[in-house]
């Protein structure tokens, strides 16, 4: 085992005790218990609680742009790239009735203790937000798609929150399906045009 | 000062702090100093911090009913009520904006430490829920009142975690403007036959 991999190790259980028990709530000594270190060896890698947070904060976002990559390159169109962001809902509704949204829950924790990590743990939201708005600006919603962008990360923020709280799975599909329905409401119509030469096609 | 009002002072402070730096994180001495009280004078009004935040979810849940109970009050018809609920967010705009909603905050900590109040705490999102279905219902829309509670509280949850983490004043009220339109588009409107008697009136 290389050194590399033991650093990964020790943020991959930290990523999941700060996701599952909250960062305040997770010791230094919990962590390395996670991992199967010892001290000396733990703290080779991370000296502080707050080092170690940076790197999972680090690693969440490098996965956030990679599964952003993903949809991008997946998906055919902006609407259907819109529908995989809201689709995660659903991909991780059994993490998210029991823990919330990751990046949610941390935000919240960190603004409250004003953590210094507290901006930087909102940056991925920022990510998803930058995605989206280029994803409503493709839609033809130039004008408006930071606001739009802002709204879907708002509702899918309310969605993980209420799920978790009321540990509703069917809460959380029926929420989807009024985002796609809205979603669907926003892409562009066939022209008048268009409708016609379809119609004069099939008749 | 009666014996009540200090134990009032204690889960009054408690109730400050648990909401401004998360309940974790806030210590029992860190409440004792906050009200200025001797070690022996705080433990006789509460053994442990988990008792505190019984009385802490109990008085929060009775401020909610006073707030319902007064926007019932007050607001003449259900439509005024479910703005009443919306507004909420535009007047604690600026707690929210440093903490979040006190509601979505708490439940989402102690759901994580899997916390023998997590239940407790989560009804108070059931008292907005069953307050805003009774709007809903009155407002005519009887067959998914529930949906569209849960739909209206969902919304006030993401709004504020997205106010916590980006501290964007305008973001809020361009969203309540938005659940605003929205509560309009589900009012009663006026019947055809009742439209046509109004403009026969004015002719």
């Amino acid at each position: 085992m290389t050194v590399a991999t033991t650093r990964d190790r020790i943020v991959e259980a930290a990523d999941a005790l700060f996701y599952q028990r909250g960062f305040e709530k997770t010791s230094f000594a919990g962590i390395a218990d996670a991992v199967g270190l010892s001290r000396g060896n733990f703290y080779y890698h991370f000296k502080t609680k707050d080092e170690i947070l940076d790197a999972v904060i680090a690693l969440r976002a490098a996965r956030t742009q990679a599964m952003l990559d993903e949809w991008t390159a997946l998906a055919p169109t902006p609407l259907d790239r819109l529908r995989c962001f809201a689709e995660m809902l659903i991909h991780n509704r059994e993490a998210i009735q029991h823990h919330g949204c990751p990046v949610g829950t941390l935000c919240a924790e960190l603004a409250k203790s004003a953590h210094p990590a507290s901006g930087n743990a909102a940056m991925i939201f920022g990510q998803f937000r930058d995605w989206l708005r280029e994803q409503f600006e493709a839609l033809g919603h130039a004008g408006d798609a930071d606001a739009l962008a802002m709204h879907l990360l708002s509702r899918s923020q309310g969605i993980a929150a209420l799920a978790n709280a009321f540990h509703d799975e069917a809460f959380i599909r029926h929420e989807v399906e009024r985002i796609d329905a809205w979603l669907a409401s926003l892409a562009p119509k066939p022209t008048a045009t268009r409708a016609r030469r379809a119609k004069n096609t099939h008749s």
